[in-house]
């Protein structure tokens, strides 16, 4: 049986998906900025993607700026409007659990003159709303909080952290890094407060190499690359029209059903992890229920060394991470467990579960059914 | 009849592009930073592709840096390698006849300290070698020369470039262009003295959203965006599997027939350039035969505005480009033809026919034809 649980990873393309980029790359392979209908044809694929997305957000369409991905977006979000506002101040405010593409584009801007301040977490990886409203200030140019933690599947007060910056600081911009959220959480991007808020298609079984930035209006960033102008010149170079209409495809897909989905993720989520702390020793970290993600369980395996069990569990078919995968081949401490206080015989035996609308109980079953058998297996050799 | 006749703006996918870039949607779906045997496999097809490519180069595939795209490459060309030598000096040498990709990051970097100076060119759009001899000084970081120019179709003297730059200061970067000329004319960059060479994969029937630069061993640069350190850092993100596949896929297609089909093309170019020259009044600029790329045909029809002209060929089927079509619906005046002295009432009245490897001689006499028939009717509308 193969059982591909690393869906916060990267997912499978869907169906629909695929129809739509082979569809686009055969009729529609003109240049969208070009004058003649090969290129209208093509930009037409461009606007009713950015017209779909924008419907699940509930914001308009030419506040849609499609990108490369995920980094793409939290890099121009951040080095973007970070170099746009200099001028009003230097003060950045994150949390201590960000993603990389994060982490390390304010690691950048920190060396350019801005200060960042890190927000720390709880146990279950959640930052605190009181200590955000502390922190941010007059000379605050920019807040960017994750929605979805990608390791703990931490959800992080996001709507709650919009009221608080709209109250101490109109001016000051807020990003929200949606990549584990969107498509499985609803995000209302105006009635929160949010100016900016980045998204990944291979996260949500859309193409790899297409992403999106949500830009309120009026919301001044500067381009990380510069060229023909295309999207207001804010990401130039030619649409990459079938990853976008792949990109749009998914956003609408997940969308269709996802109250469903939730529930159902809540479902399988809840059982795996009652199961599973059933087997001696195994903890599940962040909140249970509703509190986290419904598509991601972090597991610590006492004992369990994670890089053994994720090679034990992969000879038995199934596909599971060691913190997150999106740092190239690194397996060194995850900087959001330690965080959020795991104590360090925990930090190198932590695995994560992620599940996608195709995973299935059966494969929920096979999976906890393995762990029964190998934990106490891989504990006989440590 | 359909003649397209844009390929210098964007291509068809090739079968076999298409066919890998399903392929790897459904059988690598997984994140090659992944740690796991579905990680493994996806990586595969990224270092298949970097093999492929670095063929065709005579270069090793660890110099191979994947990005988005043609724009992507050349600003991280430019400004990566600007900000890291700006303790070496400030001096920049480029051409009056670079992509907006190119110029437009010169014109950021002139913004922030960096002098740029732009060499001109003769009536063909070719620079010469001296006044780049004469450019070339000790405060020199780097010297930035597109190959094939994508208007004109002029083939820039890179390769006695590459010498000038090595015998007046050995370590100014050389940053080369080759969006318009890889895979139709050869490329040594080792042999040519090039640092740096940009390459898009939609205009070499690979698709949209995936491009290389060439980094050759030791050339330092800055990323333009930060994340998980994919590609030695250099360009951080979950790598596009299919893109990249259907990029190395395309590259080898290209390299399979290069000297075949540049003959091929070489002979459509005069063959449309000498009939089309027989219509009244009609001029083809640049070189004419091997001067020239083969697949790149600029024509001034005084007295016809490209817009009405390019629009009455789309009425027949035929699609061909004002100027450049990388520039998002502009048809403002055309800097190359400028800069090549077009005189003023021939700028506006300027088209790029461009070919590709599946152009027929049919589809030439088809244009030739209705060109002949249209010239004369629109210029009495004038």
């Amino acid at each position: 049986m193969e059982v591909y649980l690393d869906n916060s990873a990267t997912t499978r393309c869907s169906e629909r998906v695929r129809d739509i980029v082979l569809h686009t790359m055969d009729a529609a392979y003109g240049n969208p900025s070009s004058l003649h209908t090969k290129g209208m044809e093509a930009e037409k694929y461009v606007r009713d993607a950015a017209r779909k997305i924008a419907k699940t957000l509930k914001v308009r369409e030419k506040e849609i700026c499609f990108t490369s991905g995920g980094t793409e977006s939290n890099n121009l979000a951040l080095i973007g409007s970070a170099f746009a506002s200099r001028r009003r101040g230097k003060r950045i405010i994150s949390t201590a659990v960000e993603h990389s593409s994060v982490s390390h584009a304010l690691k950048f801007l920190e060396g350019h003159g801005f200060e960042v301040v890190y927000l720390p977490v709880d146990r279950d990886g959640v930052i605190s709303p009181e200590a955000l409203e502390e922190a941010v200030n007059d000379d605050t140019i920019l807040v960017s909080i994750m929605h979805v933690n990608n390791e703990i599947g931490a959800i992080e007060p996001v709507a709650q952290a919009g009221e608080i910056i709209q109250r101490k600081n109109p001016g000051a911009l807020f990003h929200v890094d949606a990549v584990q959220s969107y498509g499985k959480i609803p995000i209302r991007p105006v009635q929160w407060g949010i100016s900016l808020l980045s998204v990944s298609g291979h996260k949500i079984h859309g193409p790899k190499g297409a992403g999106f930035l949500y830009i309120r209006e009026k919301t001044k960033i500067e381009p990380l690359s510069y060229g023909g102008g295309q999207q207001s010149g804010m990401r130039s170079g030619t649409l990459n029209v079938p990853g976008i209409a792949g990109l749009g495809e998914a956003a609408w897909e997940m969308h269709e059903n996802l109250e469903e989905n939730r529930e159902r993720l809540y479902q399988l989520r809840e059982d795996f992890a009652g199961r599973v702390t059933g087997i001696e020793g195994i903890v599940i970290n962040g909140r249970s229920g509703r509190g986290s993600a419904p598509h991601i369980v972090s597991v610590s395996i006492p004992g369990v060394r994670s890089e053994v069990m994720l090679h034990a569990l992969e000879a038995e078919g199934i596909y599971v991470s060691a913190g997150s995968a999106c740092s190239s081949h690194r397996t060194a401490g995850s900087a959001t467990l330690r965080a959020a206080g795991l104590p360090p015989q925990l930090l190198d035996a932590t695995l994560r579960f992620s599940f996608s609308v195709s995973t299935s109980m059966e494969e929920i079953d096979y999976t906890v059914e393995k762990m029964r058998e190998l934990v106490p297996q891989l504990r006989r050799y440590t």
